[in-house]
């Protein structure tokens, strides 16, 4: 027997209405809500460590962070996220060691179908994100469903990154190509 | 006898410190506030039915919500907006049935003069925007005042839509263009 | 004697986790969510005033702001900014008169070296924005680090600033490029 999550987390069509996610995302509202009103900074990462899937034990959010579900979150050490983060978790999020995510940051794993009457069924589904350790996302940068980084890349202000790409790498712009090899 | 308002909605230069216009954007700063505070999804939904200009009966939006008036907002029957969209009326949004918005779009309506002493003047003006049915627009779209999007529309996330398109099609980019033809 | 605070205004690497600097966020984070939960615009005004480096004396800015400091902000009169604002300011912003900053605009200026190792050793620079009179930064407009505007400057929604420009421009694009000379 397959559930609606297990239908999201595989990445296949689900229908994001059903009860147990219903219920999944508004207890987390619950948490979101907590984290942007927390002003101490330390007791917004402990916050974070119960919310999250999995993080390092140095982790650093700013508010206002906005996701799904956020259980499918995984960040490793050092993590450190500015302003206004958006991570849409429907499918796993995976972030290395040493991630630095500039203020805007938006990493978006769901996705509808492009016809229109399959989309407008309500069903959906995603594709995970992987991003290596020693990361810097600069400000506002968008990362699209299914994108894996590798490590040690930096990724310039107000870039969408729309594909994959591998490690010691300066990639930037809409869509983001290879600027610099490192 | 033409006031402020009507020049507004005309998209002919108006003076936004005027008095009227002022008071319905307070106002309106209240119903905002209570948007964004409410963590039930069918509350927010009843109250920007109360809000907007006019909506469909199964509408849904995420906080935070950012609007001028939202009095010049028309949405159709299962509107669908992901967190921090900004929707900027000085001029009429309409969008069709079925619309998906990702988090963080933006559909703005104003403009201001390109000449630096008419635009600090205070003399604004805007364009309406309108937007067919069953459009999808993925995470961070910017929609540029005066633009048409026709039915069955995707615009990729991140895409900077600075004029009008028609049915059927893919669109991302900055600026945005045909990527696909559905 | 040089403080961590002397070395990032003047754009060295400096350790953004030195005591004094840590404590001036924390105080600024206090005044970031006094504004942002203020409803009457002309008290947000006067909390800016006492908090930005330096303003004139007709401003307004919409919640929510964000920024690193605020002291390090330094606008002219006439100020405008929309919704959303985003302002890192490890190094000094200087905007002229007559302002207007559309909603969800991001004026960043701080760096972390390009090299993994050196990044995550926690050391980071900046480096200071100026910007003209007269000067409309549409929606979402993104500045980085280092850049110069002229006066009279028009930055088309969604574009991202890479490098400087000088007066009477249209600029737009990621990266913004000359659309326009006025």
């Amino acid at each position: 027997m397959v559930t609606e999550k297990e239908k999201m987390l595989a990445g296949q069509l689900y229908d994001a209405s059903d009860p147990e996610l219903k219920i999944m995302r508004e207890q987390r509202r619950l948490l979101m809500q907590d984290f942007n009103a927390e002003l101490d900074g330390k007791k917004r990462s402990e916050l974070l460590k119960k919310w999250l899937g999995k993080t390092g034990d140095a982790i650093y959010m700013e508010p206002h962070f906005a996701c799904d579900y956020g259980s499918n979150i995984y960040v490793g050490e050092n993590f450190y996220a500015n302003f206004n983060c958006t991570m849409l978790d429907v499918c796993e999020i995976h972030i290395g060691d040493n991630a630095m995510l500039g203020p805007n940051c938006q990493l978006l794993t769901p996705l509808h179908p492009l016809d229109a009457q399959e989309r407008i069924s309500g069903k959906e589904y995603g594709a995970p994100i992987t991003i290596g350790d020693n990361v810097w996302l600069a400000g506002g940068v968008t990362i699209l469903p299914g994108v894996t980084l590798g490590d040690n890349v930096v990724v310039g202000a107000g870039s969408v990154v729309t594909k994959s790409f591998g490690d010691n790498l300066v990639i930037a712009g809409n869509p983001a190509r290879v600027i610099k090899e490192l």
